[in-house]
């Protein structure tokens, strides 16, 4: 593999033909653009590297700054997940990736902020003036390297312990553009596959192997130094090449994380908690 | 209950008449005193309040100040570990409580410096010279109100899923003692059941739950302020009264929790990897 | 000293004859209780056991649950921080404690959300639509056992070097009252004087050793465990019991330290920030 | 600038012509290669692009894996540091850098890590035979972005109150090579010139801004993406470029970070505080 993404959008921009078997629309309102691609034939899974499916991503202003919890990327990402999630039932939102490694710790970060009510009685939730609550559970998964466990292994056997309707899986992604890093949100409805972010490889986490719906959701806070270095100077960097186990990523990448974090956890706090207002949500889970 | 204790230690001291269907005996050695009490009835475990089977308690200096990793308590600890452990199979250990509470977080940081070993090949860890590991895996389980999963559930679905042949869950304990806090580390293979440390009631965590022997190891880091209140002035607290959701714990609670900590992640250590040098233990998860 | 508190609510109670060069106001609104002490003589000096100046005491409901941002407590302690600081300059904000130990690291907290502006010039922060900000620091000083300096020290360099207007130093503090913790904020124009919460003894932070006015604001997190004793035995507890060196503290005490925290770091931007709105506040440090 | 670097052994590499006022000398022994470079003359500091005075550079092998705390790394920086460090008289280390950015942990992890001993009592070092302890302190700068300070005011104020005979700043830089991340340390007793590592330029920290000797210990953890792309197409990247604010770091960017932060504390350690064991230093802060 040349480059290195887990981009639907880095994908399709590198196909030169006409895309089959994929549709693509776009829309834009207030700042954010908004691309849904869905791949509905074999050929449009090879052609894009990415299984068949559906791919939404949201544009946004860069997340270095300040961010408005009320602004259209917010309202964007929330209708967005809205409409790829089951309409009930319970979910469990898993976050990924290393804590330790700032690029790589959205998924923790996002798992703290998930606002869990599986639980909380309904008796409870009402009385504080919450109403009834979808019942939502959050975990981080810790790292292979630290636990001896795969992240997939440990959601597998969490989904048949507590049998969610759904799981949602939150990660840092890799992408092949600079400029998408830390402004752009993924949600796909097809899982995460093997080669992703700052980690390694590893086993599929998806509907086939999950056994309910698997929601990916990814912000790219990394870019392969391979791939910046092929996208430069048109040359693939050789095996063994210092490069290889390297990463290119903002220098405010903390700043990044955390309000891409908050961001996605609030999208989620809503779209999964949709009586609950934002303010009761920031106060609760902020 | 007039009292709240998660010792065997204390609860034998609460006995005033004759011990049935409890066999208890002592040793001490450079400072350090072994307690062995083995419940073997169930008229003893009615007496004890405790289930059948085995205690180990070990009594050291008290652990705020300095450790010597290579002293008595490491000494006794790693040897009545061995001695409770299955003599192979993989093994989970599971560090329980909440990390955002000092008194709490015995689990979680053992759990940090437990050597995971169970995704590694012999051939990896032959080549670096450490012989062929043990498959241990060491996750921290997180607490209900953040997670929405309770820690028995957790650790099912784990166990359903990687069927390790034994579990060591860790965690902070109560106890009736000041004098005991943490400068005591109980092992019991008897599991965790309702109502320890700082936490609250929660299922019990046992072979009879988990499907697998479960060894428990926990210090005492707290005196419920109910307890200490009972203890000095023989009365019981009222229900409603100010004390009853309060700890007792000691001040320099960090320190404490920070070499109880270490103290038993080297001891857990050097049980699950003979094969491994102390040295090597601390460089790698010191 | 048969009991130990920083509150002079707490020694105004334990005052049984009558308050001489004392005045005392109260006022409540919307469950909130308000008392100002000001301490005007060195007999008041004497019978409150503190040093001449302003006491204001906020008491709201628990802040082991839901935190409401614009209520009450909230309007209430910007109104009574406002007053008690200079109305210009800048001002340095100190958050004192040992992150470590939950019940001690309200200061650090408190630190970590302050909106430190001294660094910004107007010119940018006009441009990003916050206006002309007051030059505002904010530190966390550590603890002496791991730094090998006195917070003290630290500030007394700090303020010879940066020259603020004022000081203001967050801490945790111990109350004689169980029911006072974490529900109570205390504000003093007198500073901190030793003896003071989790910690130890240490120098006096006043405008007399720091040459500038230093403005106390703290919550009482823990009660003294001999101080317990004594309220509940009428017993002092004799030297070198083994209550001596333990406190206590509730068990939600993260829950409680988290949302004093907040509570505490938004009173300070509102005073120090007020042309900024509470909705900019809460993105930016929130 | 066409490229940006903090160590003198990446300049000396691009100096084409002979060195004027620069000496050299090289030795290895046991894996690790020493290198002393003395800039003598104003000549040699424009040659160099640093300024004039002693730069020394220990290179080891890749610290992502096992570190040997005995090893020959060790003992190079112990005496190298022995030799750069005032012979007696107090000590302040400072731990420079945002520990919320991996790469930029360096600092305030080796910090932590640092056995402060100004506080304490040679009758009470003694009674614990750890013999008389120079006096030694250690602070973590914290980040301008979040203080209002910077690090040179907080250092000028701090050295100007407590006087100590030196100071050691600690702090993550940057390299034009990939293959030295993690694997070099320098030391140079210039201090730290602005233009460093992942943070922005700052003022200087030197003997000529604090008054009193200071060491800089660093170790290189990213390569600026802009100088990548110049070593790798021989193009100056243009003002404004995506990679402009970009770092390129290793995946095991924690492991490296955590590594090096053990080796450079305990190395200062040693060489601060000699009469201790390296037993004692690893069990005391390890």
């Amino acid at each position: 593999m040349p480059y290195r993404t887990d981009l639907a959008l880095d994908e399709a921009e590198h196909i030169s033909g006409q895309l089959e078997g994929i549709k693509k629309e776009e829309l834009s309102f207030d700042g954010v653009r908004i691309t849904r691609i869905k791949v509905h034939s074999q050929a449009g899974a090879a052609q894009l590297n990415k299984p068949m499916g559906h791919y939404v991503t949201v544009e946004t202003a860069p997340l270095t700054g300040y961010v408005d919890h009320d602004g259209a990327a917010q309202i964007a990402l929330t209708k967005e997940l809205t409409d790829l999630l089951p309409a009930e039932g319970a979910v469990l939102v898993a976050g990924l990736g290393n804590p330790a490694i700032t690029p790589d710790a959205l998924g923790p970060q996002v798992a703290q902020h998930i606002l869990a009510s599986r639980h909380l009685s309904g008796e409870l939730t009402r009385s504080v003036g919450l109403g009834e609550l979808r019942g939502v559970s959050a975990v981080a998964t810790g790292v292979l390297g630290k636990t001896g466990i795969e992240t997939g292994e440990l959601l597998c056997g969490l989904v048949r312990q507590i049998s969610p309707a759904a799981v949602v899986v939150v990660d840092a992604l890799a992408s092949t553009s600079l400029q998408r890093l830390g402004r752009t949100v993924q949600i796909t409805d097809t899982g995460i596959v093997p080669g992703s972010g700052v980690g390694n490889a590893r086993r599929e986490i998806s509907q086939k192997t999950l056994g309910v719906p698997v929601i990916a959701v990814g912000v790219p806070t990394v870019v392969d130094a391979a791939t910046m270095t092929l996208e430069l100077t048109g040359q693939e960097v050789q095996q063994g090449h210092h490069s290889a186990g390297m990463m290119v990523t903002p220098r405010e990448i903390d700043t990044m994380i955390q309000n891409a974090a908050k961001l996605v956890a609030l999208s989620l706090n809503r779209a999964l908690h949709p009586t609950v207002s934002t303010e009761d949500l920031m106060a609760l889970v902020g």
